[in-house]
């Protein structure tokens, strides 16, 4: 950590600082010039919390050398992380499709799904059964009915479930039930959630929050892992930005961008980071030429509903249409599905 | 609400969704052009999910005509909301500054701020106990013994006392404890904790999310309100954009928008909100020129430290200043202080 | 266009638009429901400038449902425009790859990339001679001398050639010298330049502003477009968004959108988009994967002096690698290269 | 300037640095602790081109110590600026209000509201001539013809007038007729027109544009005060965010930073900030509050086609209203109006 010192800067302000420094077992580096005068801080990156040094007087600019997650960076953990789930790993050289309905419904609606993407490919079965919606007059999923209509599916097919967990109420449930236990976007900076979840060994499945930068990911992925759970896998699904036609950005150069700063697996959600069926699968084919380990779709089967053609789930043929061209993208890369 | 009808949608299609509106007990209206077709949607707002429209291959766009949220609507709800804590009323012509540090660390140090902020006039004390950090290894709070901390020193002063609520594990504390719960930014959009804030009868505090427009916002109220609990104070406190200079822009225009749309109390948080003690003062001025209803300021007072310029918190003295300054502007505004 | 009108909207002020839209020659189709009141308008959508209406104290919103773009709208152009350069196609099945250095600073420098890309496979030689730089202490660029070295360079090699024009000042040399005329972000919404590039017949490579919509591109491809320059190639090169871990964020989606919504080609320039040399790779290979009819690469040659491992252009051997797993990702989407 | 090295970068590539700033005239501070390596550079900060040190191999990261602007830098101007345009004063403790139609419509338009204005208080008048419109079929201004009307309305009523430039075509048309020529939004970073408007004497109103920091924004003064012209206004005019309520959203807290960073006066124009007539007025306090300099505000005059209450032009009666409210802020904050 370097502190930048303002330029009129008193020596009493600065004596300050470095006691403080001192005091937190640290060392320093100074350096002084013309019109700049810097104050290099080293020792052990526990110990020090930039934040704290942002407050002082004397203080222009704090600027942060080393990256403030440790378990989570690549530095400190050359090699990929590879999750194991049941029979399947996430992060080797196989692409995992994680696939389902939005919501659980109905033991039919879920079955009929489940058998339908694994026939198509699938690796994993997504259903929500606790729904975060924006309004609290919209459906908010089956529940604790729906994990069991979920994880019932799941045995069925033989696919490992993945579903998300909005409150450390049904923590234990999830433990219980699911294979992989989802963090929304929308509780990505919910701490203490994230700090149960660590105590467990359950995979956990962490979406990048809508105003998240990729540091904040990878910080909320550092709540996980410190607590002990090495298993998250990290999830792209679109951030928030003035672009209306789209329900999100979704930012692909995330996925190198994580690849190089840390160790663990990177997935995208095209369904949420579009909003829009029809773009579902131009957006998986490059999620897959950039190096994503994997991918999560939305499918339902409302035929006769013609639903999907405006929202963001794919009907099962155009999730069989995504598979077979997912093929020769994923060799293209080198990897194989 | 309308759904714009997509130009080569078959008349099968169509009817599927009208069987729908039907089926809903609602009323359809439509209204068919050269070069486009409406179907206006109309019944007991409850019962109309405009999400689930989105979906059907017909439909190219649900446009609103109303608003989603009811409860904190002006339209149902004429007169602005008064909520009383205490001998306190927040939402009427008189303002209220809730001022205390960001952090209860001790004693001594919310005893000494508590009276400070209340001899410069402040009218309820903030205190953190439970700390949303980005980081795992950043100080995270007092906790529970925070807690009594700040309640001792609201006490002491007779002033009503703000904190933090970060998870409903700790939800029978802060009733029993606190005066006003804050929800942070972070967990605007934890609708379970939300549910559970809406069944107690404690005055919320509810900020704005990073990446959240005024209508999340007013919704998040909604799932307060829809519970019971109708006392419900909104908290503007920055946005995230491509500005790098200040920790988040504050978007001042969220005041008279909201006077307009909800009869909700609107409160401003320049500390949280520009991220620089520097900038809290005009920003507060700003704030109550454009109609805000109070202010949540940092207050810290550690001058042997020479804490302060860099971060967001003001010393006592800067407080002092502001609070002379804010007077005249109120009484320009026709509020009093 | 509907035109949602207010609640409490008067008679005599609704008749004002009434009025408004027969004296413009247009039709009204009016609906009106227990809560709602909306007037739809119909006709030469030449005529009708919706902003125009937003005014009316009757109307609380306009909705627009056709675009407003017209010769841009592949509603009215179904067929791809594929736009001819000396002996290459862009548009077509076939992806061309249009590389260079950033700025032309010497003849052997321009000579010798120029050399270097074309053995690579690349179908352009992209050069800046007039650099627009957000200081006017940076480079500025050569020039007219540029635009020489560049065409000479270009000559040679028989790859086209593409350089961005800053000024209207210097249209007619760009006329007369370049193949293709860049207009770059910052000059998106340069009405008066697009006008008049509009008259020539030079084909024009638009990049999408940092702050602008997919809309806001296609209608400034309209500019250009309804002067009579059909030949208007559109390129995606990254939005400003919160994100500052890349110098823009690379908005993929935007391919396949434009690809619906329009019958012009669209390239993307990842180097710009990112800012990075080691994302380009990635982020090309994303981009072809998702339907993109090309690339714009920043390509220098500088090994003596070890740049580029921080900057955005890559070495000529990195430019090599990408266009090596071009190829099957190409052949993968059923293009050639 | 500093360098932040790369960890594994070896000496050959560090040198290779070192050599280049040498070359340029510069000083080397090094720094190298355990995991760190610093290169301090000093010098002119003219010869200084932060960019180019980016793109080494052996550089991690360049942090800017001394912001990049120096003739608009308050550093090295510390007083006030303050620019006489005619009888009026820019930047002085009286606010100057700017006001009148977006577009000039006609004589009788223009005489009609500069006399509505000006009784209202407006000391200047602004009127559009050449509108950047985002569609080419949206009415584009009156041309040399609307500056006439505007300059002879300016005449009348003895308001210097204020109108926008949208290209060096038209230069000495505005040199010659108008007081102030403002650069809009969309022109902020069309460099070629600073680089003239920055020859001439003439004041210059310089728009914020919609993606730029407030640093672009001083960068883009940085290049008219580059070339000999001081007569430099500020505006700010709302960022795009995700917010769409309004049209932009407004960044009120650029004020203060204005003020901290620059010497040159800024203003405010809370209509296109926000796009919503009644915003206007709290904006406007708002703005005066945080300690603008003035305000630009739209007005117009059609009473009799009920216009602007869904627009962002003010109808004069609500001006003169706004007026009023804004002589008790202003000496709130200790300026005069």
């Amino acid at each position: 950590m370097l502190l930048i010192i303002n330029r009129n800067a008193i020596d009493s302000d600065i004596n300050i600082i470095k006691d403080k420094i001192i005091n937190l077992g640290l060392e320093i580096y100074e350096n002084k010039g013309f019109n700049y005068h810097i104050i290099g801080v080293v020792g052990d990156k526990n110990n020090i919390d930039s934040v704290e040094f942002n407050k002082y007087k004397a203080v222009e600019k704090v600027v942060l050398i080393q990256e403030p997650y440790m378990k989570a960076n690549r530095l400190f953990h050359p090699e990929n992380t590879e999750i194991k789930v049941n029979d399947k790993i996430i992060g080797s050289k196989k692409i995992n499709i994680i696939a389902g309905p939005c919501s659980v419904e109905s033991e039919e609606q879920v079955v009929s799904i489940a058998k339908s993407v694994k026939k198509s490919g699938a690796s994993f079965l997504r259903g929500g059964a606790f729904k975060p919606r924006s309004s609290p007059y919209s459906f908010q999923g089956l529940g604790i009915e729906g994990l069991k209509l979920l994880k019932y599916a799941g045995k069925l097919t033989g696919l490992p479930i993945v579903s998300e967990l909005t409150s450390i109420k049904f923590l234990d449930d999830f433990v219980d039930n699911v294979d992989v236990i989802q963090v929304g976007a929308r509780n990505m900076q919910n701490f203490e959630l994230l700090k149960e979840l660590g105590k467990t060994k359950t995979p956990i499945l962490l979406k990048r929050g809508l105003s998240s930068t990729i540091e904040d990911l990878l910080m909320s992925a550092e709540y996980i892992l410190s607590e002990g759970n090495e298993n998250v896998i990290l999830c792209e699904r679109g951030i928030r930005t003035f672009e209306d036609y789209t329900r999100n950005t979704l930012d692909l150069s995330a996925i190198p961008i994580i690849k190089k700063l840390s160790h663990l697996p990177i997935i995208v959600d095209p369904s949420h980071g579009t909003g829009l069926w029809w773009l579902v699968e131009p957006m998986a084919l490059a999620a897959i030429a950039a190096g994503a380990d994997g991918l999560m779709i939305e499918v339902h089967n409302n035929p006769d509903e013609a639903m999907s053609d405006g929202g963001q789930s794919m009907l099962p043929e155009k999730f069989q249409h995504l598979m077979n061209n997912l093929k020769p993208i994923s060799n293209a890369v080198d990897k194989e599905i």
